[in-house]
């Protein structure tokens, strides 16, 4: 990354060679250190002297770029790791993005990257270039434009990599194009950027995260450090997945399970390219962290301000009222045709006198409701200079209030072209937006990112092999419904009281021991859905009822599924009305497994409500799963009925977390529903159990 | 609107005086027609000679700029009208923006536009532009970088008239700021733009629609002139409606009113500041319109395309499989490495030539589910012109097909910036647009927009007032669910068989009449809520259970309401299960009725499912109102209940839209819920009628 030799194998000066570009790169940004052109026979390229072998050096290059075709680039890597090279840059495609040979290749080119304890960017990417030293390993025209600034690029996408290199809003530390990341991926680079000087944000374009706990602790590094992530991931669509080859099970679950992850990793995800340049220009600008959620905003106009409230509203920024105070103040100040509230219409006035501008934003600052300030105002790229004049004592204002500003302040520009540029240069050190909503999503992810905190890893002993349980699930498909409410049980959950009979007598004397009314239900590992076999009766309410049913289940369960293996019947406890709920674990790799709550029952698929989080499932994540879904109506009593046990639907929550912790690993999935809140406690009712092993 | 004179009352040199701007901007564009200032004694104004009044005028100037304070405005327009002046803009703020005095003041405007047939554009606004002839009515700076073009920008909002107008991204034809839009408003405008030859695209910024049926006239003008009309509203969320001062009722209400409103109209609404400026690029460039839904995607790479396809998604576009033909053109063009599918991504290739990527827009153009292509490609404005260079080949490509293609181009850059200016100047001819979101945005409305047709009003004869229906309306505030249902039924609903009881006896031959089972539901004018005074009793089965129940819910209602008026039971048919649905009619002025389908029954405060249209709705609309509801799928067949008769829902909306047609005049709302759909047929099991007099 910062290197001070670097070898180009391959070195060439036909100008459309990769190597050819690394070299003319090198020496157009100066870069400080020495360059080696390696070549068998050349005795320089492009003036410099060449060697024929990396083996003629007296100490190892830094780096070795290896700008040759994929089939001699094994050779190349193998020549570099016994000359002691420790790191290299593949730019060559025809790896894993190809076909079968292409897959071997790459296997071979880890094995190398291990044997050698050599770092490796690429292969199939347009390499690194680092701004500071000019170390430009970069395959593709460079602009002399790039200023050096405090943004790291990180990108599977090499296109992706040049779009935003070259926006000309934010000088740059490093620009990595990754490509395969076949054996130095993006937690690699981001440990390293995480330590680098130069870096306070670090924008991150992904196809894929490939090993979480390291991303984690890559994460946990950049946040000790405090600099902030940014991340836009390509593929969430299904042809989006195909074209970035990313595709893998349910992309519903896959985006969930990714919004999860850098949700706990405390990654601000962008929603576009636009949404990423403008949180980049944003983290990168803003002085003073908000230290409070709520946004004040500001315009001249009741149709402006109106605007930017309506897209302030659905990207779910809050726009508190002012304090009593603060109105006072601004109505003191204000023309009587002024709005003095949230939002701020000013008016035309501040045209003429700047001053009450400044006043304005001074005036918000103080109100103990106010995190950050959105001061909107258009100043059109197309206006001539005399037009453009009209702006520049707002922006001077806004210029003077943000030079020490405790509650920041951003300027935007409803149009994403932006402002006018002699308004623009009156703008230094001022976060300056472009686009309503892009703008307004930046603020947003920013607002939500601020305070995050990395959740750590389960403390929860996994369960050792000689855990019956994990015997029995490396040898079961699934469990019984009643073998899974007994391990629930063992783990804490309540579920409903029951014992399996085998005569109808049994049934009898397990209604009895339970107290009536009961449910009788078939046992079985082979009946999936019960009721569809007749397998099913509620509301048992005597002796003479419990045996008729007893039978008539086996009867009809036999009937329906002559090949299945019966059991018995479960005799189980009738429980009373409540809240039904979901709870489940589902695995989405690489993630492994996250745990998923909404409205359960028969309503399940009808209301389509669930919220999905990774673990360990604490009890503040536990209640802010409850609130993303409607349960959170529900369980403050609907249509007149009792509040329920909102409290005991947490500990289920937990509980089965907890469960999962200790033996996540053996499991696929887990189903409870529904789980019953009743007004006092909660129940799990049907319980689900799906092997991972068998 | 194209005035050949224009008198400037109060005009002046006064350099911050709205009506010297006014003078400045008629001289500086040329205006083509006669300036007059009128001045009481200056002799001239910028060297123009006044006139001391308007009657001294030989004829009436074809416009008044009324360039004067608030408190002067009204004599200066009964002068203007009794001269013989036909058109008056008024500029001064002072009206019903701000006080009651300014309302009272605006209503005398209102009346002097009537008595004099006059014209009025504002109060409180910029004025109006047009820059065929360069009449520049005008109250702020005009910047000279404004050219003339086929988009007419007609705005309640001065600074987003300021902003639209100035992005450089366009040409104009006329500006409108219109203000408070007193006595002349969007309307008017637009059936005078509808006729203008200079203007091909309209976009208004619109606060409120006061006058839909004058609207939806010009809309069909603007139509059948084969003009489209871009739309952005601001005042969508609570802020924002206070902000521009526009909150009525339901927000909520309201909003879904102007969708309805705006796609029936044909209007393309825009989300925000850069959708509009997005669609209108689109718009005004668009050279064939698009005759199929379908959109192919093309980039030059792999993570390109899926972010491009990714949104596509999120914004609702149909990405079509390609035919088998296509894939194979496109792979005997493009390298193995490439994707032939929809995203196509070409690879690298075409930057070395680009006859290559114009091969692909040909393939694209001639597969049968193709209505338009997107070919996505940043070329960042950031580059050097070197760097630039590269993607001039693939521009040329494009603007190449474009001259003439049958099915269009959109070329788009994932930044918002937009494209280098060495590449933009390639581009002549090709719509461009800027920014992934709002520009797909842009793209899936005018491709919604296609071949939209504007929806008559209903063919349905009102009932006149002797209507025994309109007199029993005009006196009770409700109708009880007996008369309600008795109401629809002669309107060809078809309701639940009931029958009135006054006592236990009638309940009894009522229930035979009907046959067992039965329900008994109290019937009182004075109870809302039947089930909360024990007024219901549902699978009433033999003579002895109604006589007791109908005893019982007498008793019951008199407790529970000892002042409501007990008008007997009702002996009601019980019908089977089916498909539970809300339909009703809601008011939403200044639109008028409404209709709203969605999941009813017990359900319906949890699924919180609705959609709504205005009326009328024929069997059309009816089924799309289905369609976005989760009805289409409770319909097919729900946890295994059979199918319901999707057909006799489609029935009972469009009985509905009838009768709103015949009496919605007299109602202010009715709640049909459940509507409940068998596998055969549907009934109407409940119903309240609301009043819209009483």
């Amino acid at each position: 990354m910062a290197p001070r030799s670097v070898a180009v194998i391959g070195a060439t000066e036909r100008a459309d060679a990769s190597s050819s570009y690394v070299m003319r790169n090198l020496m157009a940004f100066g870069f400080s250190g020495a360059i080696i052109p390696v070549h068998p026979k050349a005795e320089t390229v492009f003036g410099i002297p060449t060697i024929p072998s990396l083996d003629r050096l007296d100490a190892p290059a830094d780096v070795a770029v290896i700008g040759i075709g994929a089939a001699h680039v094994l050779g190349a890597l193998e020549d570099a790791g016994r000359a002691g090279v420790k790191a290299a840059v593949v730019l060559a495609s025809g790896f894993a993005e190809t076909d079968e040979e292409g897959k071997a290749r790459q296997q071979a080119l880890v094995e190398i990257a291990r044997k050698y304890g050599m770092a490796i960017c690429g292969p199939n990417c347009l390499g690194l270039f680092n701004l500071q030293n000019g170390a430009a390993l970069y395959s593709s025209t460079l602009s002399p434009n790039l200023r050096k600034g405090a943004l790291a690029i990180l990108s599977h996408s090499g296109a992706s990599a040049i779009a935003l290199a070259n926006t000309g809003r934010f000088g740059l530390s490093h620009i990595v194009s990754c490509g395969n990341s076949a054996a130095t991926d993006l937690p690699d680079y981001l440990s390293y950027l995480a330590d680098d000087e130069a870096t306070r944000v670090i924008g991150l374009v992904v196809e894929a995260i490939r090993d979480p706990a390291a991303f984690t602790s890559a994460m946990q590094a950049a946040h000790a450090a405090e600099k902030q992530v940014i991340a836009l991931r390509a593929g969430k669509s299904s042809k989006g997945a195909e074209a970035a080859a990313a595709h893998t099970g349910s992309l519903a679950a896959a985006n969930e399970a990714y919004e999860a992850f850098f949700r706990r990793t405390g990654v601000i995800e962008a929603a576009d390219m636009d949404g990423f340049v403008e949180t980049a220009a944003l983290c990168l600008s803003l002085k003073a962290r908000p230290t409070r959620r709520g946004v004040a905003i500001v315009g001249v106009s009741g149709g402006g301000v109106a605007h930017v409230s309506d897209i302030a509203e659905q990207v779910g920024i809050d726009l508190p009222e002012f304090s009593k105070q603060t109105i006072a103040r601004l109505q003191a100040l204000l023309p009587s045709f002024a709005t003095p509230q949230n939002p701020v219409d000013t008016t035309g006035v501040v045209f003429a006198d700047g001053a009450i501008y400044r006043s304005v934003l001074d005036i918000l600052a103080q109100d103990p409701a106010v995190g950050l300030i959105v001061a909107a105002q258009d100043a059109p790229v197309g206006l001539d200079t005399a037009g453009a004049a009209e702006y520049t004592g707002i922006a001077e204002a806004v210029a003077a209030y943000a030079k020490d500003a405790t509650v920041p302040v951003a300027f935007i520009s409803n149009l994403s072209s932006g402002h006018h540029p002699a308004v623009r240069e009156r703008l230094a050190g001022v976060p300056v937006l472009n686009g309503t909503r892009a703008a307004l999503n930046a603020v947003r992810r920013v607002l939500d990112a601020t305070g995050a905190t990395i959740t750590n890893a389960s403390a929860i002993e996994p369960a050792g092999e000689n855990d019956p349980w994990a015997e029995r699930l490396a040898t079961a498909k699934k469990l019984t419904e009643r073998e899974g409410k007994q391990w629930l049980a063992e783990n804490g959950l309540r579920v409903t009281r029951e014992r399996l009979a085998v005569t109808a007598q049994e049934s009898i004397a397990a209604a009895g021991a339970i107290g009536f009314p009961v449910v009788l239900k078939i046992e079985s590992p082979d009946i999936l859905h019960k009721t569809e076999v007749g397998g099913v009766r509620l509301g048992i309410a005597s002796a003479a009822e419990a045996a008729e049913a007893f039978t008539a289940i086996m009867r009809s369960a036999h009937d329906h599924a002559p090949d299945a293996n019966l059991h018995g019947v479960v005799v189980q406890e009738m429980t009373g009305r409540g809240v039904e709920a979901l709870v489940g674990l589902v695995r989405h790799e690489p993630f492994g497994l996250g745990i998923v709550v909404g409205v359960g029952g028969v309503l399940v698929e009808l209301v389509k409500d669930a919220a999905f989080d990774l673990l360990p499932v604490d009890r503040d994540a536990a209640e802010a799963l409850i609130d993303r879904t409607r349960l959170a109506a529900l369980l403050k009593g609907y249509r007149g009925a009792p509040p329920a046990d909102r409290e005991a639907l947490i500990e289920t929550i937990v509980a089965l977390s907890n469960f999962a912790g200790r033996y996540g690993d053996l499991i696929e999935a887990v189903d409870l529903n529904p789980v019953v809140v009743f007004e006092k406690g909660a129940c799990v009712l049907d319980a689900l159990v799906i092997s991972k092993g068998a």
